[in-house]
């Protein structure tokens, strides 16, 4: 339960709800709901009964501040029908944390100190505002404190480990495989066996990088868990093992340089429809030093014929062309003394670009003796364009690095 | 509502709740909850029973694809009570939207062209998933597909005109100042008597590209909202001008652009630490093509030489350096033949370089005559050098554009 009115606003974007939800499935946890509400009282009480009837655990983020506006404490209260109480020991540590600053404690702060019966104190190192951890009929509440730094704090030394105390009997793992060059509805029908079943669990997602499949098992142990995986990975394997670029937290860029360092090969890279996302995905990776040596972003032939590529090569056959991408990878390979070159040519939009539409565009990869080439006609979108163009190009580029062994 | 168990596994975080609650103030839409809910059709059922006892309007996203997962459709159709119908026209169009991709329609598609009695479609140009838009008892459900892509076009081009044809008795206008020089707590100080009132109501944010003060005022029509609106802009203005590069949805690069259409000015690019970002961010303009002509991404000073800049400069004053920022900037400029020059040096990390820290950086903006500097000392993390180096260089950009008169 994400709380506080400024995520309704559009002003903040919940983050934290996705990342406590990355966390459960390890403990054996199945998230059924998330909800943000603002700092409304009867409808975070209303929220609290209702999470109550339908769930075992209920953890929250926000709302733990000094301000009128903070009332995560007042609604599991009224919720629980009992009266928060002033806690001496809380005050005495909040005026010490002030103290430590240099200032008194504003006297809003006292609220922090609030606790009911049913409930005790998560303390925050991080922070003024102490976590609560509250048990009622056998339902669990644990709220946490909305900034990011303080919450996964409080959660990796706290909540976490007392919750795996509580909680022994059953592990979920997850195996998730990334596929790219086929539809959704052509990977649903080749593994549709293995859906509708609870445990191992299938799911098929579309993604920018392609589909993805995530096996889920639950057992009393790993090991179980793990072998209830491998039929299913397996089967998924002898039937789409060719489209399969990557697996569980691998996107494009990391797969491909993960595959230059074993190999030791650098990188160079030329693009134009995709204007600089290619090299920006490439150098998102901390590693892409090791091997990436630079790359160009040309918008217009002149650019083009600037940073080295053939100009009768683009008359010939014009920028977004199969034979300008070949071109381009093989200058750019060139120009940096590098192993392998990767191009990008295509209509870079609003509109049309030397009379091919908007969605056209032309891949290259080349260490200089093989090369992959590939057409891709999506969308005209710049957006989808900026999105799916650099994955292709990543996953082509994996391949190749892979086929030269 | 959110609508995907890859939400609940942590997979995916929600930012399609967050975008469409930032457009619904000035629709006068206040928006109380926000739900995420897995691929579970009694779950799904009952979030739209009580979300239509709760609120006049749902929208939701994702639960709309071909898969046996997607079930947005059978939930709203099981709280409705009513039967889905394969409505004949849709099959038709997901058939040409297949052909044209050169493949026939996967079989499982045809369920994304059903339809109940109280619903109807509303047309997605950009996928094969169309929405929906229901009324039953007074109260609309409206459905968009899950990829940011998808549903925000639909928004615009559908959903909001629509919208704001029904909702007509309150107006509410906001106006987003960006300021980019001065920290949060001076702002907030220079502009604190303006806090604390509800209307017009004044926010403050820290974002990636600077401070931004956001006035939000309610009334009966556009005319007397704006007229709350403008003193407090103008006391703003009068105390935070020089700081002032942006309004409402501009980006540093949209600002930046738009300053160089305006004086016809062309523009090239050479990055290091940024690595692609800067480039990236200007091509995310749509008329980027106009002004934009090309870039060079360099990791190393052997492929910086190999891209024109004079070596002695690098050996003289090092590759992290202002001087070096000057040269790779006049360099970008010559090569492309353009106006402006715009570059970044710094420390791409994981670790130091040349000795000198991460999160050390060097901003050169030049049209050959003048040049605007400037020094950066950022937290030690790639993800923010990324993220707030190409903003304030191209903030830096448009103030060199709108010096040069």
């Amino acid at each position: 339960m994400g709380i506080g009115t400024e995520l309704l606003m559009g002003e903040l974007t919940d983050t934290n709800s996705a990342w406590i939800a990355s966390r459960l499935p390890a403990l054996g946890i199945e998230l059924q709901w998330v909800s943000i509400i603002g700092d409304d009282l009867p409808r975070l009480t209303e929220a609290f009964k209702r999470g109550m009837e339908r769930s075992d655990i209920i953890f929250t983020t926000g709302g733990l501040g000094p301000t009128q506006d903070d009332l995560t404490r007042e609604a599991i209260a009224a919720a629980f029908g009992e009266t928060p109480t002033i806690q001496q020991e809380v005050v005495d540590g909040l005026e010490r944390y002030f103290a430590a600053r240099g200032t008194p404690m504003p006297s809003h702060n006292i609220k922090q100190a609030n606790l009911i019966p049913s409930a005790k104190f998560v303390p925050n190192p991080n922070g003024t505002a102490p976590g609560w951890w509250a048990e009622r009929g056998g339902k669990i509440i644990i709220c946490m404190p909305g900034p990011p730094a303080e919450n996964r704090s409080m959660w990796e030394e706290q909540v976490e480990p007392q919750l795996a105390e509580l909680i022994e009997d059953e592990v979920t793992i997850t195996r998730n495989i990334k596929t790219m060059g086929m539809s959704e509805g052509a990977v649903d029908e080749i593994v549709s066996e293995f859906f509708g079943i609870e445990n191992p669990y299938l799911g098929i997602y579309s993604k920018a990088d392609g589909i993805h499949l995530r096996i889920i098992a639950r057992a009393k142990d790993t090991e179980t868990a793990q072998s209830m995986i491998i039929p299913v990975e397996q089967a998924i394997h002898d039937r789409l093992g060719e489209y399969v670029w990557g697996y569980d937290d691998e996107t494009p860029e990391t797969a491909a340089g993960k595959s230059l360092i074993e190999k030791g090969l650098t990188l160079a890279v030329m693009e134009m429809c995709t204007g600089g996302a290619l090299t920006n995905n490439i150098t998102n990776v901390p590693d892409s030093l090791t091997y990436f040596k630079g790359g160009t972003v040309a918008y217009d032939s002149a650019a083009l014929t600037a940073y080295g590529v053939p100009a009768d090569v683009m008359e010939k056959h014009g920028v977004v062309s199969q034979q300008t991408a070949n071109a381009m990878a093989e200058t750019a390979r060139q120009t940096l003394n590098a192993n392998i070159g990767v191009a990008v040519t295509g209509v870079p939009g609003p509109g049309e670009f030397e009379g091919k539409p908007l969605g056209l565009a032309y891949i290259s990869v080349t260490n200089g003796k093989q090369t992959r080439e590939m057409e891709m006609r999506l969308p005209p979108r710049r957006v989808t364009i900026k999105r799916r163009v650099p994955n292709q190009a990543l996953i082509e580029l994996r391949r190749l690095v892979e086929e030269i062994g």
